[in-house]
């Protein structure tokens, strides 16, 4: 940590910061210029809020040097991390993998025809949401259990892994036998307790940015899983927050080749919630294919129209039959194919 | 709801959704101009997902009129509601209340030295946090149940009603023997499964607005509550996420006014978590109540530097009696008085 | 335009309104609900300001319908603009054009190295600033004239043709010889003095997005030169500016689909001020050529370290041919190819 | 500057980033930890661009420890700036003045309505423009001269100053016999060439923060007014753009504070830009002053529905009379009063 100290810092001051680092396990290095007084500190606590030199007296500026994540750096595991699943199926590795499906699970014969439209097409990971708290009580609120006994009985049909969204802590035992990966929603992104008892799940995690949260963030939220035990993790951008308001979020590309450089973990890009919108689902995805994105996933519906949540953003059987296409011309320009 | 259709939109694309409009329940009004058809809808589902018609061929605006909440509108309640505590404490009435207190309950000589500062300078509610989940597993994570004990026992030594965060369902039952008030944080602004509860309950809900929400967005939060039958509601403002960077978030004082013109629930705000620095907590409380703010919420420690969390926003002592002296003075501006 | 009045609003109230609309021109339509009053106002003034409105006691929301801007819409072309340029060069056509250069003209022999590196790797226009007006008094401004003079010699020599940044009225005859696209800054783009001048120009004009413009202010500024007779536009997203501190702008990608969905005007993508960082240049180049841009525009300079401004973001030479050889591989899958 | 190499960064990477701090004229100071080596890096330029450390091989973080800016600092001036002017009139001392006015100056009756209202309600200064570039063509574009010599009929006659926005170069001589205050809008900010001047101009300047601004770039762009030699300066904060789009631009009352902290320069809120509807003008009017506001600037119209331009932002006469009541007795409160 760096303290630089005001111009007009009086020694008192000085020696307060000092003995406030030191009292906090500091080792301090001071370098005393002609204009002003800089102060190393290092060694101790990673928790550490820098506010609290910050509002001492005489200090100009408080910046942390070490990162505040060690687990997710990429300096940990410079060669990258490959999240390997059943069926051959790995995430971070040379194919760019495709997770397809419903936005929720509604009955055995919606999800039976996405997946078997899903599959064909070339998806090797089948989404689809089980539990859906919505803002209405009177909507439709998800099949729980029998939504996930469904999930799994496409994918053992036609070939598909599943992955589906936890929402809180007593479903993780719930969804264990089901779901091969678990998908924590932006929403949850800051959910430490539930962070928690993932970060002891068997299975991988895929943890979704929060709307309002910075890249390092996500890496912060990732660090709390890993250092639970959990190391099969997978991040995903699905759109943040800006004041442009035509498409619901701005979905950030350039977080792939931010995590890329920052962490070893692989990055997945949601352009259905990223965007809000059906025509601009298949362009947002093969942007994310050629910034490098590691695996993206994608709401499809055989009647959007009649989806009973987020039809607007799925695409029409058509429309990701082409998209796949369109991504296996993309795949070779970054180095990767499609699985 | 109005369906603006695109200038050469076909009949056979107006007919499309007329249909569609028809088939949720809508009546549908139809103007057809010189240049382009507009379709006016009335009657239907509040929880409609306006993208699934925005995404139809030959449409090219849709909007919605009706308000998507009604509970929390000011129509309503057009004289405002003023929530009844004990103590003839009452927010939202003439009396602007300070609830002050330390962010994290950390011993019972902490929390009772702060209590008896923060009563005698003219606080009406202590609050202090019982449950800390912290980004690091090393730090302090609050006392528990333990400190909801200590908050009762020293709200009754000094006079204060009690008011502290709820984090999980499970702590609503928990938690009632102790709080006057129950507040839901930031991130748990669309934990719609814990509102559902917390509309359920027999205390009232103090409310924070998310970081990334919008203003209608806690609106809708607290129309969940309202809906399950809680209508003891009071909102806080507590800062949004922006580019600014200097502060860790910018309290949007203009919120005030905004809920005081939609709703008829009062309107508390947060300087301490809106700004994250001490030196900007007095004149962000002062301008909340110059703007109309019905309560500030404050923290306050008798050694911040020692405090176990966001010790670098919490006054100290004398900083908040100074504080409240101001805060009398501006109150009698907006026709108001500190309690 | 659409005034929904408030569910208690007057018959008084409500005819003040209609009174209102009729005095500006409007004709108006009035349907009265069994809850509200809705008015539909045709046929009036394009540049009504719609808050005249929504102060008006009684009234909740208003909504314009019909679009603020006309000419840039896609109804007004459906089919596309395509601008035509020298040399066989199109913008907005098959190709997808790639313009390169260094951030600004320091030199003859630093701008015909470059140039011919440009020239050899597949760019067909040569970009490159005169005029540099910087924070610091003491840093290098720009050669002027002298720039614009060596990019026209520079590009005759390689076969390039040329674009420049015009940031005053007065610079518009000056560059007229010499350039053949005027670039607007992002810090330009409702310099409506500026614009106004440009919409009298006989050469095209590229628009930068502002960091704080929605989408629909850059077709609004477009609009405003077409208005003025200058057909011959093209747009330029080049990051938006948002919470994230990562990069200094996030380039937002989903504003090419966005805009070819509104808007028959070609868009480019100018990912070196988008990220601001070399190495998030080329696969940010890369998702918006996947995405569908129209053009891309990148800073190369082949000392990056000795560049006079922007070094950071300049790529090298032989990044900037590896990215032309992956943009040859993405274009046909968006079915273009790189000119 | 601090350059913190990464963990594993070579000796050789380490002795390029040294070879390159030294070629650019700082002294560097070397600390070699057991993790990673930390460069401390002193006494060159302040216009440095630290993205070109940032970019090279094994490098970090690289943070800048001296301010970029320190004419504007606190430091320069602890007891502060006070501008004064004619009449008796000072922003930045004990008195706290608000200017008031019309948004453009229409005509000689409607500004001397308006002008004998304001002074009458106590403002000392008389705000309008006199030029109007807008969106659309047809628009009123402002009287120009004419409108700049009313301003100061009128205001010679109500004992008022004037203070009027200039947008161009060449306007600057031409407004000089006419204003007492040059006011530069948010679009104009970082409109270097026109700060320049102004910066050689021998009258107060007020410079209003951009919508994407942060205070860093607001002190930045005054820092360079005063390199030019004009120490004149008062810092306006009138809103950013944020995700929230009930208001047009988030007003961030926090600013006030937070410049007080960093600069000596006084700084004034416009709350009629800043929300952009009338009735949020007061409570954020008396927000600013609450929070410590030298000034504040608001529009007023004696009849807002027939304004030329942003009618639904101006106070009416009435309400900004119960205004000035308010802010006198908010101002005691922070040890001010009105002037």
């Amino acid at each position: 940590m760096i303290v630089a100290m005001q111009e007009k810092a009086s020694e008192e001051q000085i020696q307060a910061v000092i003995e406030r680092l030191v009292e906090l396990g500091f080792e301090v290095h001071r370098s005393t210029g002609k204009l002003q007084t800089v102060l190393g500190a290092v060694g101790a606590r990673v928790d550490f809020d820098i506010r609290d030199l910050e509002v001492m007296d005489g200090v100009k500026e408080v910046h942390r040097i070490s990162s505040p994540y060690k687990l997710v750096a990429r300096s940990f595991r410079p060669e990258g991390t490959t999240v390997k699943l059943r069926n051959g199926v790995s995430i971070g590795g040379q194919d760019v993998v495709v997770m397809a499906g419903p936005c929720s699970v509604e009955s055995r014969e919606q999800l039976f025809t996405i997946a078997e439209i899903v599959s064909k097409a070339g998806a090797r990971i089948l989404r689809g949401g089980a539990f859906k708290p919505r803002t209405s009580p009177y909507s439709f609120q998800g099949l729980g259990e029998e939504g996930l006994k469904l999930l799994k009985e496409a994918g053992e049909k036609f070939g598909l892994l599943v992955i589906s969204e936890v929402m809180e802590i007593s479903q993780i035992p719930l969804m264990e036998p089901y779901v091969d990966i678990y998908q924590v929603g932006a929403r949850n992104m800051q959910n430490f307790n539930l962070l928690r008892e993932l970060g002891k799940a068997r299975k991988p995690v895929m943890l979704k940015r929060g709307i309002a949260a910075t890249i390092e963030e996500m890496l912060l939220s990732a660090e709390y899983m890993m250092a639970g035990g959990n190391y099969e993790l997978i991040l995903c951008e699905r759109g943040i927050r800006t004041f442009e308001t035509y498409t619901r979020n701005t979905l950030d590309i350039s977080a792939i080749p931010i995590v890329h450089k920052l962490s070893h973990l692989p990055i997945t890009a949601d352009p259905s919630h990223g965007t809000g919108r059906r025509d601009k689902v298949s362009p947002m995805a093969r942007a994310a294919v050629a910034a490098g994105a590691d695996a993206v996933i994608v709401e499809v519906h055989h009647q959007p129209d009649k989806a009973l949540s987020d039809g607007a953003q799925s695409l029409f059987p058509e429309q990701f039959s082409k998209l796949m296409d369109e991504l296996r011309m993309i795949a070779p320009a970054v180095g990767r194919k499609i699985a």
